[in-house]
């Protein structure tokens, strides 16, 4: 960390600075400019310390953090690729994965007939959610542990392993005893609650990108995960919250490479809720898939006038099947397969 | 709601649309214009319909609600505001509330020792965080039930009612046992598991707008409460996520207004987290005031540069005393009092 | 256009909005549901009524508008894809048009060094700046006319067509002289007074969307230059700004399906502004390419360390081949070529 | 500046650094840290560098600037306030400003009843717009100099100087012959060509934020104008675009005390354009004046329902009488007058 004084710090101001980084076990490093006296704050453990520690102090003027508040999430922490195994399908690999499902499982039929549809267009993970996260109280919140047996009869038939969220601690166990891999939504990105108690699962995590959670910050609640000792951590971009309203939200295109950059855990783009609508789920399935995603995320529903969520956002079978033949082309020109 | 269909429509898709509005119990509006085909849909209960079920359709362009997603939390519910009283307090009154105190609980003589000066300078309710939700997991993550017992003995003491934070549906009971107000936080705006548990709670709820909450997704986070059946919620504008990096947060000053009139419920300001520096907490307070909030929730440490959490965002004792007086000034221009 | 009038809406306010509607050459449509009056506004130009004339009017709770307030910019105007042709090169057609060359000119030597390197890798029009928008006046403001002078000459060299940036009404002669395509900057999206001249040209407008454009007021500018006859306007996107600040923006990968679904104009992204870091360009790029974009502006610079602007996100020479040749792959994978 | 090497730098990339930064007459500071190696710069003039250009560098990770990239815009500049006098009314002084006036100048009748009841209502200066940036071709786009005209007539019956916007260069010597104020409107926030003619110029300019505009960028800006040799500069806070869609813009209230900290120029605040909807006006004008602001802008409209412009956000005469008595008690609350 770096810490700026003001241009007129008193020599009193910059010693109590230099006191109580020693008092907090750092050694520290002093620069006096012409304009202004900076402290270097020099330790391993940077992302141990607050920044606003040292901003409340007379004096400083501001402070800098120079390594990032995170360390199991970097790519310092490990150079290669962390790879995630889910029901024989490898996450983070040369072949993209693709994840796909309805917004919520409605009935039996409805969600044993999807996981057919989709696993014979090429995707390789099922999704539905049985909880569902709605903004009204209104509104259909899922059909609970119904919905993950019927997940888990979809498993049987097709073979194909599934993700389901969890939206509270309360329900961990139970979604536990059926899922393949808990998935995070944006809303509880940084419910520290439920992050703790998934650091202690055996299971791999999909964690959602807040609908303003920086990346930093996504990095941050992944960490949350890796530092209660899971390992298996996926992190999903799906659009962030912007002035733009042609969207439903804005998907942060740029996020793929970055996060692909700082980190080592595998990238899923979520070109569904990126967009909120299906008309753009293609052309933004087939971007994220050329700047590098490991894995796709996508609504499909039998049909979507009936949804009873997220109708607007979901493909038909056969849009979906021909988005897999297309993405199958961008792949390969990536050097990627799916 | 508001069905406009695409220029060339066609008539089997017009009439389709009617047929599902049909279906979905409401009655219908056709207007035929040079350009569009509009559809409105009658009914009094516009909440329960989701726009995406149309968008989807063939021939429909866009949708467009007419009336708000919310129902208990507006203004047409309740002409009257809404007043809620808390250990002899009621907030929502001509008497703005003043609820102060640290971030964070540290220990049993920081907080006795805040509770006093703060009541001293005329704050009439203590907060002070037990359970804090962190961005990083190797931060202080406060003091827990040992944190409750110290807040509560500090009521004891100074008279003064409680409020503290709760994160998780697992910690409902146990804060319930201490507080008198549920404080929900920023990061659990949309935690829709724990709103529906204050919901059935018999105790105030003080819900956090969202870093990148809507006003109307605040109110129907309010929903979610009310319509559990807990009439005692305080909404609370902390400062939004924008691009403007020269403050922690952008306080939106016009959500005060925009909430008074759009709903009946008391609306809290907190100017420490929507500046994130302590210099400008008191012009925005005053701001807030002036502007409206029926009450304020300011950050006061006895030694900020000392604190495990927020410090460059709280007031010294000192400084909360010389604001309380300039307060006073301000309450009394807008016809109130503190 | 819709009024959507308030519940308790008096007949005689309902009424003076039906009169002020008819005055203004419009005819109504009355619906009068259980809990809103709603009143439609028929007639064939909507885009020429302000919403805010009937906001203010005692009763009336919200407007709402059912058709773009922009008309040759849109699909119903030109149901075929506009095509620009500049020195040979047809924008918006299949085969990806590829601008290149660095952000300022700083020298004949260095512009017409890369303009032959650009050429060499594939790049069919050369870009760079004369006249520069700089935030800081300290900046280096651009070469001015002899930069204009130097682009003519590397156009000469090369067979090249140039786009350079006008900044301001005062400079379109003299840029007109020399340029084959005017560039109006993010920042003067929205100068009308140059929108208007540049109107009245008759050589291509390449226009990027502003920093916090919206992709309705992006349009709406093209429409400014469209009304004033000048058909030949190419819309770019280049990043908007959000609260994410792990890049310098924030590129609007959704932007390109949208605008190819609304308007007929060609569309072209510029990854370079769009992430602000070199690092990200190429990934960017090629997404871009899978979700439609018609060409692409790239910056690059013989040596972007010693670049007099914008160094950060300049390619070396050497990137940039590597990226074309990386692109005609995505392009072939999405029916197109470079 | 700080330049913040990766953790594995080589020693000759560190060496190419150093050596830049020499080159470019700055001392350098090292600093060998256990992680990263750091570089400072030192030298008088970092407004000077550019970021970017040790950004592209072999091994470089980040560079952090120091010092504010403005010099006479800044408090460092000049300890104590700017004022500015305007037809014998001074700005930035105890005594708060009210400009207040119509968006546009629609006729010579208008402009002077209105003129007429703001210098009743206790305003002193007059606002009104000849020249208007439309976000739509279609929209009446000002008198042009007949408003000029008609605005200096009403000067001339009331002793109100008049304040109005120039939207180009061109209009710069024309607009000059009439107004008191040059205004420049937030679309022209980083219009550069215009910020150096009014740099040149011998009257009071007036600098909206632009709708995205950092404060950072706002007082860049500023060092436009002042750099040129025009000290008379005012900031003016007119609210940001961010997600909300509730009002029009997001007033930042934070930018006021932020602005009054960072800067000597007179702060200004627009609660019209800062809210959008008159009935917001009020409590903004009165928040804003409780936070610091030296001076107000206020739309007024005698018959806001028929104003061909911004009718939505304009005070009738008589509400702004009434808001002008309320500000009187704010005001004084805070130790100022009005």
């Amino acid at each position: 960390m770096i810490i700026v004084m003001k241009s007129h710090a008193a020599p009193k101001e910059i010693e109590d600075v230099v006191k109580r980084v020693e008092e907090l076990g750092y050694k520290i490093h002093l620069s006096r400019g012409e304009a202004r006296t900076i402290i270097g704050v020099i330790g391993a453990d940077e992302h141990l310390i607050a920044n606003s520690t040292f901003e409340v102090m007379d004096g400083v003027e501001r402070t800098m953090r120079v390594m990032q508040p995170y360390k199991m999430a970097s790519r310092d922490f490990s150079a290669s690729d962390t790879v995630i195994e889910v029901g024989g399908v490898p996450i983070g690999c040369k072949r993209i994965v693709v994840m796909a499902g309805p917004c919520s499982v409605e009935s039996r039929e409805m969600i044993l007939e999807t996981a057919h549809l989709v696993k014979a267009a090429g995707a390789t993970v099922l999704r539905g959610g049985a909880f569902k996260p709605r903004s009204s109280p209104y509104s259909f919140q899922g059909l609970g542990e119904e919905g993950l047996k019927y997940l888990a009869e979809a498993r049987e038939q097709t073979g194909l392993p599934i993700i389901t969220e969890v939206m509270s601690t309360d329900d961990v166990e139970l979604v536990g005893e059926y899922t393949d891999i808990f998935q995070v939504g944006a809303r509880n990105m940084q419910n520290y609650s439920l992050l703790k108690v998934l650091g202690k699962q055996r299971k791999p995590v999909f964690l959602k990108r807040g609908m303003s959670g920086t990346i930093q910050e996504l990095l941050m609640s992944a960490e949350y995960i890796l530092a209660g000792g899971n390992m298996q951590v996926m992190l999903c971009e799906r659009g962030i919250r912007t002035y733009e309203t042609a969207t439903r939200n804005t998907f942060d295109i740029n996020a793929i490479p970055v996060l692909k950059e700082q980190s080592h855990l595998p990238v899923v783009a979520d070109p569904s809720h990126g967009t909120g609508m299906w008309q753009y789920v293609a052309p933004v399935a087939k971007a994220a898939v050329a700047a590098g995603a490991d894995a796709l995320m996508i609504e499909v529903h039998p049909n979507p006038a009936r949804a009873w969520s997220d109708g607007a956002q979901s493909l038909t079978p056969e849009r979906f099947a021909k988005l897999m033949a297309d993405l199958r082309l961008i792949a390969a020109a990536v050097g990627r397969e799916i």
